[in-house]
């Protein structure tokens, strides 16, 4: 890819691509983000952002699918241990991660919000001649989806508007947000409000629907809507062979739950999707069953048709349930919508990618083929009157997401800022002024 | 088998086959016996008793499974060609079956009701050497049971009684019952009073549980309880391919039903049963079911077991229900008990048994190891304080119970009417005396 | 509408017109269109045409879904009483229906096939002020689906060409098709090899996706392919509380598969449907029951997603099957593909649109949304080489299709006439020359 | 209960307690009775016996339901820091446990077989004020059943035995099993051969059946015979939103698995049962799970009806796994039948009993109403000639067996060696002579 560097400096790119490399070694999954959170926020810091943190970041009671006490004890003894100042850690314990930097320029000017997500994935770290250096130190724990990747860029954007401060216009919010997998974070932070009064507002993805270094391809198609779901079973335990006409048998309900789950009707509006994707239940052989737990999920080409899906599947949870004389206490552990990006923001985006040499892997469609928490935010601000776009940007891969050889190339970080910054700080960026 | 005859003469014995014969040739299911009951009441006529038909017998709320109105038209036409005065007809049509007799000793003593059942099976009887004469003229329709004897039976009882009135004390109550297949008529016979004041109940089956000629065998160890119930799903229908999502699947609700029915829990305190024998749903290859129909049963060792079963069948049934978003109606279709032959009386009968020469066959416990709709009968004469016990009279048979080839040899009815006779007129029949 | 008229006259406009009401007073289900062949090949032989009838026109093995014998006896005994003679009856008896007319140019040109389907469908006619003169003397069947028209525009066609034979190149095939209905007369008239040689194909449809008089669109989204499967559940009675483990329950396996055919996975590459839309099993309340039938049918958006809709059904048809100890018998009763209309023919056949002032309502795009036995002959056109295509003419309807109160304008049958002929007789015809 | 003392001396009964109370403190659960097995090897020892331990006791490949090499790793080091010389853990590792000590009278006499049962559950005890001085000192296990009791009783019997050698004729087989609990021990005992030419065989339990302290039953109505069974379902993962028809849901056919297994059909010939006590599978909500695992089991009041209700779970688990195209491997973990005790045994028995003032409470009838492992070893003597029977001893309970506050009063220990003393030395003991 020849361009002229218009941003990006090498030193920038070093820095990003050394802070990648660390929050690699250190992943950390949903709601987790202990260490991953300080380091941005000390960054934030560093280039001139006024910095929030805690509590303020993520609404605790809009958190979907937190981690057991003890799992997050456990994460947060590791962050302690790993370098997190315990002044820090108190205002982030029981899982309220994530940070948010604000820069305000000197002249009046849009609102923009630019989100990048931190968490890291419950998979074990392939070992390979490439992440030499840089393998994951957490067992069973690794960024195999490339978010240690944009949370570098977004750190690097931070320090290049830092240092262009003098161009900038309104207001940046870089929001770096928990739990994006599951669809989990979004919603509580989109209910703290750093979305209020936002005109526009950028997300982004490395490596999916693009694979060519300096591909940007606005996705049109919209996202999957989805809902998480865990479903709770509680009966009677009673001996097998003595008395079972006395237990209320809860690994039979989730059975029929889960059988009936995906008989659950296609829909002649578009597709859907149904998962059951864990089943746990029961004590020992010969006890019937008091306890079963599922984890679902639906998903729908529009919200309409999620909705249709997660309507069936608990109608058909509490049928099942009511079937075999036994409770069903139904969970939201995640949801996102489908939102679609704007399309003048796509318009404005091409020029801001122009201007920086980028215009020429730039594509107005494209597809994103599975869910992102990103819709819930871009959601938020499109029904609020402002425009939201999200881009996959382009990169080779070591191997596919969630995949223990998942790599990318990291240029594609240098890439990302460089059409950010250019998106915020061109002047074609008065978005409707 | 050798033994005296005390009551029962050669033209009495004839009387009693020809009677038979002639109710096996003009067969009639559950509360179609318009022609069967019009033949009782003209020979207890005959016989001096005081005759009941029509609505007075079974209390038409209280009867179960009445067939559909159209095929209680064309069996009332059909009992008009072959012979039923249209006067009688009046009072029988719309299913009002049934035929009670009555006749009181000139001394005061106990009443006694003697139950006999008279409706035929939807067999197709088969062609034998042994059935020429007297083979049903009804096309599907045939006395594969044995009620076509039991009627005979009891109106050869009327005969005799009528003729030995002067040795009579107290009342007799001969009770000509319709539907017992199903176990649907019991109930309204009850409901109608005629058991009221009963001191002693008393009844039996041809062939079940005895296979020689001249055994009687006391039923102790119970029925098993039933019930039967019809279940009536309903949802709405929609193409399959161009919206299914718009339909509610009433088919595979019942299917889901199906499944789960056979799935209800064991039980520690005894045998439970249960069965769906008939399944009918759906209009159309390419449409979503908007109707199914169930034909179930439930069984129990004990009423308790029964209950047990048929309160999981209605859990199973409106889960499933709920399940597809569809409705299920439940119907009852049919109900037994599980009463066991009163100790008393069977020690007494033993005697009766024994003076007419009947007593070397005679057994105090007996298993029927089926369902019987006198169980009804008998639950409500011994809750009443009075006693009951239900007979099994041995006879070899050409085929099994309801099986095309079914027959039995016709002496057994003589066995019937003389141990009857003997019960009715001994005097060690002062029961409770 | 208003425009010249080019080949079609009033005479011949009432002379299909009355051929529609005609077929529509005798309308005939699938392999039973005895009358309706009877006629076509009457009017095919008055044009002109060379005519077939019987065997030779759908390969007896090839035909799917056949009615029972005793059904085609009352429906041959029918047409009989309707006119036609006995000896054109012998060679259609057996279900052998449908007619093939062949007819030849002087001069040398391509061979083109064009069908017309024949069947009705077993719907109840309402009774409207319209079809007073001609509403369905046949009770419970009536032409809901506008094949009566199909049927008359085709022998206008017929007439028309044998008019201006002299104009006439190649050859021209005109396929009377019965049973398009459940998709299961295509193949059958496809292997008895009136294709071969084809270098284009036409069909077409009377108000499906298009809802204005003239309007013609080509369908190039292609159909749903399907698959119609009655499966045949066979077990073993027994007595359901004596004996319920010597049974084989038939009827609870099908029930098994009922449920899990709809929970057949969902697919990422396209659409997929399932339907079980009737099931019947079981003999009586108190028997485990020895046979069940279920009617399913798959569809997909492609042959591929069929493909595997069909397989996994199959699959779970016969576990279910091994599941409970039962036989399963799987019989195809119908079947269609996903033929897309080819792209040059459509050209083509715009300008034979306008030639004839059809031009201003053609629209090259469209889709049918449903299975069409069509698409079976149209992909064995294009697997050999030539073109095919299929369009819908626009007709407000009285009520939906498959509906009691269906019905069209009659004026449309003119317009598929005029169509066909210009596109048979132009000379931009030479297709492929 | 007063009785002149026999055999059993105050000393004695001081051992069996203190060993009993050691056994309860060191709990250990089947295939890892290291100390167990090690303590009951001394004693044997101490008392005279010829001592086998390791592979000679158990067969290697017989064993059912053997824990993780990981597992049994940690009960060996938990083993050796208690006492166990590393010698003897050498011959035990593995899950080699039990142990076998003989004895031989010097005259000759009969072979006589007498077996306990060692292993505990996984219960946690729970704190009382009774089990002060000898709770558990295993988290999380328990001696919840009273095979601590069984193997000290049968120790103290070896020390009588050791101290009246002089007495005895024929030759003693005392037999210290490994994992009765799940029956997943009496097989590899008996596959070793310790069985053979024994003419008598004896086992029994404490408190079941019987409440008070001297009470002794005979088990006539036998045991329900069971089959411990894993089923293993094994498919292929994917995206359950991109990719779901690439998936072989595992889950899914587990699930369908569990619903048809309780769905087996009930049998005319007495009762059986089935469970699937335990389920899980999936790795995660948005993944078609590849794996699944079920634990169950199947029992029946004989082993015609286990054997149906187990040919019928495994036809349903294979099934399952073929409907959704995954693969299913059926691990046995445990098995027993259903002996009756031998009705000549019971009647020598009750002479023993009454010979050492045992008879008042002596019944020759009772009823286990659950599983027992010894039911394998008494079927494999009475299959080869010999007779074997099996004996409750009577004591009130703290809390019911396998419940957290169980115990029992120890002196019934010294009832079951006195009896079994008795049983051995006697002289109406000549059994079969």
């Amino acid at each position: 890819m020849e361009r002229k560097i218009t941003y990006i400096t090498r030193e920038l790119m070093e820095k990003m691509t050394a802070l990648r490399r660390e929050f690699h070694r250190y992943p950390e999954t949903a709601w987790t983000e202990y260490r991953t959170t300080w380091r941005a926020a000390q960054e934030l810091k560093k280039a001139g952002f006024q910095v929030f943190l805690g509590e303020e970041v993520c609404r605790p009671d809009s958190r979907m699918g937190l981690p057991t006490g003890k799992y997050l004890k456990f994460c947060e003894a590791r962050a302690l241990s790993e370098g997190v100042p315990s002044g820090v850690m108190e205002r982030m314990q029981g899982g309220k991660t994530g940070a948010v930097g604000i820069l305000k320029g000197e002249k009046p000017g849009p609102v923009r919000a630019l989100r990048f997500d931190m968490d890291a994935l419950p998979v074990q770290e392939a070992e390979t001649e490439r992440n030499q250096g840089y393998r994951s130190l957490h067992p069973g724990i690794m960024h195999a989806c490339g978010h240690d990747g944009h949370t570098a860029a977004g750190l690097g954007l931070a320090h290049l508007l830092g240092q262009r401060r003098q161009e900038l216009t309104g207001e940046v919010r870089l929001l770096f947000q928990p739990a994006e997998e599951g669809c989990r974070g979004a919603r509580a932070l989109g209910d703290q409000g750093w979305l209020e009064g936002a005109d526009f507002f950028l997300g982004g993805h490395i490596g999916i629907g693009a694979e060519r270094l300096g591909e940007i391809v606005a996705c049109t198609h919209g996202f999957l809507a989805t809902s998480k779901l865990d479903l709770q079973f509680r009966g009677r335990a009673s001996h097998a062979a003595k008395a079972p006409e006395k237990g209320r048998n809860a690994l039979l309900a989730a059975a029929v739950c889960t059988v009936n789950a995906y008989a659950i009707s296609r829909n002649g509006q578009g597709d859907g999707r149904i998962n059951i994707g864990r089943f746990t239940g029961g004590r020992g052989r010969n006890i019937i069953a008091d306890e079963a737990y599922l984890e679902a999920e639906t998903r729908g080409d529009t919200g309409g048709i999620n909705r249709f899906m997660r309507d069936s599947l608990e109608r058909v949870a509490r049928a099942s349930a009511a079937m075999y004389g036994v409770t069903c206490r139904i969970l939201e552990q995640g949801e996102a919508g489908t939102a679609k990006s704007s399309p003048e923001l796509i318009r404005i985006c091409r020029k801001a990618a122009e201007s920086v040499g980028l215009g020429g892997l730039y594509r107005e469609t494209g597809s994103f083929q599975a869910s992102e928490d990103a819709a819930t935010l871009m959601e938020r601000v499109q029904n609020a009157g402002g425009q939201a776009a999200y881009f996959m940007f382009g990169s080779p891969l070591a191997a596919e997401h969630h995949q223990p050889g998942f790599d990318f190339e990291e240029e594609v970080m240098g890439i990302m800022a460089e059409f950010y910054s250019a998106a915020v700080l061109g002047n074609f960026c008065t978005f409707g002024a």
